[in-house]
Order: structure tokens, then C-alpha cells, then sequence
């Protein structure tokens, strides 16, 4: 089925491209035209694909959710310490930062609508499931015990996420590093 | 000296009509003119106040800041528990929502411009030491014990405080208390 193929591979070289000038030059700067010249498409080919600015965001999100998801997963199906998987997650090169650029704007955006948000809400508890079950395997206990300390890692992760993207100056990995120790080590030793 | 008073009320009553749009409707409704129909002034008036929309947005991050901070310190002095001021600051009504979505929207423009980013650096710094001066205080402990816990706990407000200004059902008061709550326990427990 090639045309499937190549519709998927179309749309998400478009994404690429959006979630490029997104988290080099904002939101604002995000326009049928400009996205169809960074993915070097016509624009009749972006709105082909895409009925709206929101969809478009939509699938920039859906893109760097699974980049740092996969990061993390692959991580951890390399038996590495959780705290790694975690900071694999977080931005600490080009497109980690980008990956999190991505979903601050997202996320704002999905403040104001209503079909954002429930994309929102799924990525968001799709995290929070990810971090339970990290919790209790590493405990080896039932996925109810770890609820609120999961809350509490994922919460960590995405205020050093957010920072660090804005900031990576003022973030280095060894700082991301020191907070995620901590934070796991008061939560396991409680 | 009523001139002098005259220009910070005008600047802060525009800068308050910016931070409605921006929470409102995004920081690409954020036009000197849109500013200028919000706040009731000509868009002359805007523009000799602020240099440009960077401008505008720094005095309305100063704003929220200064209301979140304001928040927090008052229930801190009334002598309200650690748990309650911190819920002060975080979102639970329309002027904090839009606290948050500022700080949100200021955060990703200061990811692309470094006079913004010194400002970001200065806000996180000041919330890091209020939560630490909070968390020593509490314990009778001197700061530097308390580092790394304050970035845990600043982790977590930050987080939830965005989380709750995107998504205000799935993040009721309630369960803003309870993960406070969790990690607070956690970090005084250990």
C-alpha cells in the first residue's frame, strides 16, 4: 500500500518541519507557508495534509511525545537506572529541546481548545502510567502503592523538562541529574 | 510627584490588559493594537509606553509574578500552613489561571531571547529561595539543607501550576492538595 505509506511519511515530514520552526521561532511564526518551506513542500501540499494551524500542532505534538517516550523506553529496555531513562527523556541536545519546546506550546494552545486538551490529557496520563510502572517494578509492588509518588516523579520531570529547554544553561544534565537523585532516592527511602 | 505615578499605573494597567489576552487568546492575538482595545487606551498610548510586544510581555510576566508572589506571602504571614500558601499561588480561580498561562507564554519567548531569559532566571531564582527560607524555617534548619528539597517541592508547584492552568478539571484544588501534600511529606519524612 504505497500511498498509505507515503501519506503517513508525508504528513510527518511535515510535522518534523513544524515542530522545527516552533521551537526555533514560536508559535507565531508558524504558518501554512512557513512550515511548507522548512519541509521544502508547496504550502497547497501542507494544507492537503492539514486542514488547520491546530492539526498541525496537533501532530508536532504527537511526533516529540513519542521521540521521548522512545528514549525512555529504550533506555529502560537496556536495563538502565531509572534516573537515566528519565534524564534521557529530558532535553540535553538539539532535538530533546526541541521535543520539549514543543509540548510548552502545545500545551498552551491546548488551554484554549477543547480537542487539544483531551490529546493533552492522554499524553499526560500515558506519562504518569509510564512513571507508575517504573515505580512499583522497581519495588516490586502493586500499582495503587506508587500513585502519588508517581505524580510527584512525573511533576519533577516536567518542571526540569520545562526549565531546561527554556534555560539550558541554568540546567545542565548534572543539575537534572542531582534534583532527579534526590527526588527519587526521598521517595523510595520514605 | 504625580507624573511619575501616573506612568507605572498606565504601564501596569496595560500590562494587565496584556496578560488577559495572552491567557485568553494566545500570545498571537498579542498585537500592540489588541493590547491597546483591551486595555481602553489609544495604541498610541501603547506604543509610547512599550518598545515592543517583548516589552509588554516582561511587564506582564512582573505583574503575575508579583501577584502569585503576593499570594503565597500573605498566607505565609497569616501563618496558614506551608500546603495552603503554596495552593495560593497555584491556580484555583480566573486571576490565577492567568498567572500561570503568562508565566507559560513568558517562558517559552524567554527560550528565544536572552533580556528575556535573565528575567526567568530571576523569577525561578526568587521562587527557589522562598520555598527554601519556607522549608528552613518550618524545620529549623539552616538553607543549605534544604536545597535540593526546595527543588523538588518548586518542581512540583511548577508543574502542577501549569498542568492545573492548562487543564483546570483534570487538576481540581483537591488533588493539587493531595500531591502537595505527598511531596511535602515525603521531603519532611525522610
Amino acid at each position: 500500500m504505497p500511498k498509505i505509506v507515503d501519506r503517513v511519511e508525508r504528513r510527518t515530514s511535515i510535522a518534523a518541519a513544524a515542530a522545527e520552526v516552533i521551537a526555533e521561532e514560536g508559535i507565531e511564526a508558524v504558518t501554512m507557508h512557513g512550515i511548507a518551506a522548512r519541509a521544502g513542500v508547496t504550502t497547497g501540499a501542507v494544507t492537503h495534509y492539514f486542514a488547520d494551524k491546530d492539526e498541525v500542532v496537533l501532530e508536532a505534538l504527537l511526533l516529540v511525545d513519542a521521540s521521548m517516550q522512545a528514549r525512555f523506553e529504550s533506555a529502560l529496555a537496556q536495563d538502565s537506572p531509572l534516573v537515566d531513562a528519565l534524564l534521557a527523556a529530558l532535553p540535553h541536545d538539539a532535538v530533546s529541546r526541541r521535543d520539549w519546546s514543543v509540548w510548552r506550546v502545545f500545551s498552551d494552545r491546548a488551554s484554549r481548545s477543547a480537542s487539544l486538551r483531551s490529546q493533552y490529557r492522554a499524553s499526560t496520563s500515558a506519562w504518569l502510567g509510564a512513571a507508575a510502572e517504573a515505580l512499583a517494578s522497581r519495588r516490586g509492588c502493586p500499582l495503587e502503592d506508587v500513585v502519588l509518588d508517581a505524580e510527584v516523579a512525573v511533576s519533577t520531570v516536567d518542571a526540569i523538562g520545562d526549565a531546561a529547554s527554556v534555560d539550558p544553561e541554568a540546567w545542565p544534565v548534572a543539575r537534572q541529574r542531582r534534583v532527579l537523585e534526590h527526588v527519587l532516592s526521598v521517595l523510595d527511602t520514605r
